[in-house]
């Protein structure tokens, strides 16, 4: 059960102790993926078709489903499956398309003009997980804003099911985003087949999604050794919850619950003012745990997880803010108090009716979040993600008089005359 | 000279040679910046100035100047020097301030509301190349958006001059951008100890700077190995011009050996639809060149550079973005016609009197942009790199009866029945 621990108890090193997460707990399978990712450089889509016969234990006539047989397959989807799909596509479409903003120009001096534009990412990778869970939601929270974003090709790789297929709702979510093939590739084989291209996968620019640890490390791999990019560094699904005596110990207990069904490596952490709190949680985790068909994992997670008495909100914030949450919730009723105070984390719930898994359905919001402490230095997947902002400047005839001579002693400061010379050869003319 | 090539003689193999850039070819050096990382991490300070002995040839007393100091030896500057520097700040700080937009709230259902806000980036660190030519720009392409951004600790390292001290310009930067410490670590040395942290220089959650292949290997080795993200890879500079009939063949050759003395691994590419311009540019490059103080540089990246001729703007248009520059010069009058069908670039200058170098020191915008065709999925720095969007979501008792049951059948079906149960429990409430 949850471990507890005083804030007040703690020093720097325990705490510094109590955030650290495994980071690259993989680092023995490198040379098992380089391998991988060799092999289907050299072999292209004859080496797919073998790891699909050695890794997902089926035997492939071909490496693609296309839009036909897609939507053969979402026919099994009942209304309602449909209909949940369909509402979550648009409140993720709603949120996700007022992210594409066209900015001013700007003059930053009389006639010198500065501007942004923004530009598709021409060719995405988008890798569905398809092993102990098939997640229809991480398609739509990738596909979304790269139609947002107007990417001209969108190669999607998903491991293939023992039938040689897809599940249904992966197939009808193709269908809401117009996507013509599911590539048959998972694991480390699909990130370096996009990557790399093979006869019949395109060769992407940058590759997006989870995956165990065999593609996270591809797609490190990947990031360092060629010029594709990733979304993110990506490690095991976590939240935090700050929970003072206005929450509810059996919505915390379930928060707690549905992060840790995710693996056995997942966190769960409580950090609440209320000592009583914690034991009421406990008890509720005791009480709930045992119903969850994923309880034995979950249990396990919970294992690895522990709670953090602080005397205030502000100093929960604190510990917050170190340990750095991919998912952060806020039950108490005093959230609007202490969201100023949010440094680092990737998506806040806040409230008490406010779940970690409105998130990762359908709430709008992304799921596709920085783990690991990495939301201190990255944000989540976003429109932002797949498109570049390209600048642009336009010199006009007084501006070249306005800016000309600062730069030609810029230029002659820093020893470059040549850069100076560009300057100088117009400002004579 | 500039080798010539035709466009319509190039097949799909040619071309994809031709934009090839050496994407990695400090791989041979990784064992040597590994033990350097390895050496710092272990011994902190003491590594540092053991390393500014060995490779900057400078015995230091201390690792770092402090605020007097800086502000003395920024006395040695001209008047007419500061004001050209205090000129470029105030363009730059213009065009960057306006890119901290606050978003509007999003209801996507009734009830249910999403928005992002910014969070500045804790700690960061700024790495200003001190070898072959001192850039003060830099320091202000870097410090002025990690200051708009409010990231609350900002780390300067920067390699000692034979000196034992920085340059005055460096200095003068410093009291601009109100930075009371400039340390003394050059290389993959200065990398490592922003990375982990020595006893005088603190761990930052993300690094930003160009540099030479230790640094940029160092950098890659570290986002790959620790939680410190990093703000983009790099490799030697470039340019393309794409020019017509309408362009200055003097004002071209000038832009093209600007970019030639970066390095002798520049590369700067003349795109252009007419042979004679090609040939008026390549006169002109002729005469200008043994000019330049730095032509023997300037002289091995044209040597290594290229011309092709095509048969229009469109054409221009469609290497340049198979080639994906990180400058790009449209040198014709017909320039607003084509910018819309700009799709890979870094930064791009309008017309014939927007010279690449105004945006290397004082328009507004970043001279921190993606080389090597990484411009096809990486945007250049930008106050966005400083700081991290987190997502916000709350949802009302009216928005829970709206969501909920579809969140249940999503959880449902993809097999998560924690995730379900944490809607169900408030649901019932």
């Amino acid at each position: 059960m949850l471990r507890i621990y005083n804030y007040q108890d703690l020093n720097t090193d325990d705490l510094q102790q109590l955030v650290q997460r495994n980071v690259d707990p993989a680092n023995e399978i490198r040379s098992i993926v380089e391998t991988i990712i060799d092999t289907v450089r050299e072999h292209g889509d004859n080496a797919l078709l073998d790891y699909a016969h050695k890794f997902d234990k089926v035997k492939l006539d071909k490496l693609y489903l296309d839009k036909a047989e897609l939507s053969e397959l979402a026919n099994a989807l009942q209304p309602e499956q449909k209909e949940a799909l369909k509402t979550a596509y648009n409140n993720i479409y709603k949120f996700h398309k007022a992210q594409l903003v066209k900015e001013d120009k700007i003059e930053t001096m009389p006639g010198v003009t500065c501007w942004r534009e923004l530009r598709p990412i021409e060719k995405v990778g988008l890798y569905i997980p398809g092993g102990s869970a098939v997640l229809p939601s991480t398609f739509l929270m990738l596909g979304i804003p790269a139609r947002i974003a107007g990417c001209k090709e969108i190669v999607v790789c998903s491991p293939p099911q023992k039938s040689g297929k897809v599940n249904a709702f992966i197939a009808y979510v193709a269908e809401l985003l117009d996507i013509d093939r599911i590539y048959f590739a998972g694991g480390a084989q699909a990130i370096a087949a996009m990557a790399y291209g093979t006869e019949s996968i395109a060769k992407v620019d940058k590759i997006f999604g989870p995956g165990n640890q065999f593609v996270t490390k591809a797609k490190t791999i990947i990031q360092s050794t060629t010029t594709t990019a990733i979304d993110m560094p990506a490690g095991p699904s976590e939240v935090l919850v700050i929970a003072d005596e206005t929450a509810n110990p059996i919505f915390v207990a379930a928060d707690l619950l549905a992060q840790a069904e995710h693996g056995s490596d997942s966190q769960a952490v409580l950090v609440t003012t209320s000592e009583q709190m914690a034991e009421a949680v406990i008890a509720e985790l005791a009480k709930q745990l045992p119903t969850l068909p994923r309880a034995e994992i979950a249990g396990q997670a919970i294992a690895n997880s522990y709670a953090v008495i602080v005397n205030s909100l502000n100093q929960a914030m604190q510990f917050s803010n170190l340990y750095a949450p991919e998912h952060l919730i806020l039950a108490t009723e005093s959230w609007e108090q202490i969201t100023g105070d949010i440094i680092n984390a990737g998506s806040v719930f806040l409230g008490n009716l406010t779940p970690e898994s409105v998130g990762d359905y359908a709430s709008g919001t992304n799921h596709t979040l920085p783990t690991s402490t990495y939301a201190r230095a990255y944000s989540g997947v976003s429109v932002d993600s797949f498109v570049k902002k390209i600048t642009f400047q336009h010199i006009s005839p007084q501006g070249i008089n306005n800016i000309g001579p600062t730069v030609e002693i810029l230029a002659e400061l820093e020893g470059l005359h040549a850069h100076k010379n560009a300057v100088t050869v117009r400002l004579q003319k």
